[in-house]
Order: C-alpha cells, then sequence, then structure tokens
C-alpha cells in the first residue's frame, strides 16, 4: 500500500526543496467550479473565453493555490503539517493541458513555535511561474508514515 | 436563466460590501482532495482524525481559500475580475456541515491601475474567523451580465 510519509520539523533544513506536479485538466476546473461554486464563463464557456484578453478557457487561479497547498500536505513537510498562512501572486493563466510544478523551498525555520516558512513558486511546461508565493506552516515534531487514502471515483455526467 | 453580473471599477467604493455563503459538506472534502492531490487522513479517515488534535475530520484549509476566490469571482467585483494576489491565514478548521460566510470589504482602489484592495473573511456560523486576508484585483472596466453556466452533473461512487 502506498505511504504517506512526513519530514519532522528536527528533519527539515533550510534550503531543503521538495516538487509536486499536475496537468490540469478539464475535469480538474470543473470539480474546482463545482466545489468552489466559482462558474464563471471564464472557466467554463470555451465561446466566451475566446472572446476575453485570454483567447481560451483557463483554470480558476486558486486551484494552482490548491496544489501547492497539496505539495505542503504531501511532500514538504508532509501529514501533520498545520497551515497557517499563503500569500500568492497569480502571474500567468494556467490553461486546459498545463502541466504544472509545485517547486517548494525551506527559506526559514523558526525554533521557538517550530515555524517553517517556504518559498512556493508554480511553473509550467515552459519554465515560466504562474504562481508565486509564500507559506508559514507548523511542521509535525511527530514521524509519521501512512497508508495513502483511496478516494472514492468522482464521475462526471456527459 | 439566472445571471452573473459585475461591478465595474468605476461603480466600486471603498467601504463596499459582499457575502458569499456555503456550508461544506463531505462531498466537497473528496472533490477538493481529489482536484488537488491532497489525500491527507486528516480530512478522509474520521479514525485517523479522532486520534489528532482537531479531534474529527477537517475541510482543507484552502478549500476555504478557495470560497473566497469564488466570492470575488461571483460577487464582488464579479465576472471580468483578474485575480493578482491573495493573503491567507487559517484560524480555526472547518469542520464537515460548517456554515461559511465569505465576507468581503473593498478597503483601496487605485485609479491608475484599476486595481482594488479587498478585505476577506471567512466566518463559520458562530461567528468566528475561520480564514482571513487580503485580496488584489483588476476591477473590470465593463459591465457584464452573463448566463450562469450548468456544470456537468459530479457524482459520487459508494
Amino acid at each position: 500500500m502506498e505511504k504517506l510519509t512526513n519530514y519532522t520539523f528536527d528533519e527539515i533544513t533550510v534550503g531543503q526543496t521538495a516538487e509536486y506536479r499536475k496537468q490540469i485538466t478539464e475535469r480538474d476546473i470543473v470539480l474546482f467550479a463545482d466545489v468552489s461554486g466559482d462558474v464563471n464563463p471564464l472557466h467554463l464557456d470555451a465561446e466566451f473565453a475566446a472572446g476575453t484578453d485570454f483567447g481560451e478557457r483557463i483554470a480558476h487561479g486558486m486551484l494552482t493555490g490548491a496544489l501547492i497547498s497539496a505539495a505542503l500536505a504531501l511532500e514538504l513537510p508532509g501529514p501533520g503539517t498545520v497551515y497557517l498562512g499563503q500569500s500568492l501572486r497569480f502571474r500567468r493563466p494556467v490553461k486546459i493541458g498545463d502541466e504544472i510544478s509545485v517547486q517548494l523551498e525551506v527559506v526559514e525555520k523558526r525554533e521557538d513555535k517550530g515555524f517553517i516558512t517556504l518559498d512556493c513558486k508554480a511553473i509550467n511546461q515552459d519554465g515560466k511561474a504562474v504562481v508565486t508565493g509564500t507559506a508559514e506552516v507548523m511542521a509535525p515534531r511527530e514521524k509519521l508514515s501512512l497508508p495513502k487514502p483511496v478516494l472514492p471515483e468522482v464521475s462526471l455526467a456527459g
């Protein structure tokens, strides 16, 4: 069974990096619209989007924010992380089919509270930053290695 | 047909407010786990979550971030908004069944670039702030009233 493991505060070093990759699909945009309620036609209606400056449907900016949050929760520090804060700058649109690489780097450790600051970059397949920002988390104190939960199957009509 | 309408930069005033409400369901947590890839057991496994400081499954913090982004995209300014930046502080957990009210208030208009800064608060049914932050957006110049897209039906197995 696949496992989720973490890095504890003591194991984490300034300069440590991690990566999390995901390709953005049309299905992701529909699911994100459903869960957030943001049914803006820029994300959902190809004809409308063609008439905007973007020229085609784009993903919700916060969908890339969700990938950054997943990178923190799954990769560095991983399970047991408490999310304290996040800043995000939306720099470029993400389009259907784009391959997003979230790159994390630990830039600060605060021993007193167990807080960690990470630089966060989401880069597309052309090497361009689409979203950048900074995360503040409380790193886990306890080493965890957990079975990776299996989600129920999600299907879309039509 | 239901319409999405916006406020243009010229229509927006400092102090203007808007609200967007959504109840967080188990289905939302599963969909957010699917779309982000964050299958942390704290969100998905009741038994695991019972053994944590939270005592029960909680929603992904960034799911509330997604509601803030939806409030900006749907309510204020609404369609045609370009998302520039967002800061988020995760203050309290959101649990299944919580009724979240996202409250936006315009705190600054910058005439030169059409930028608007909004104070963002996500409040639970007990009146407690769960997420707070600040959004920076480019407000639309053009008045829009668009048919609200209808999503394909999303279903979960089991």
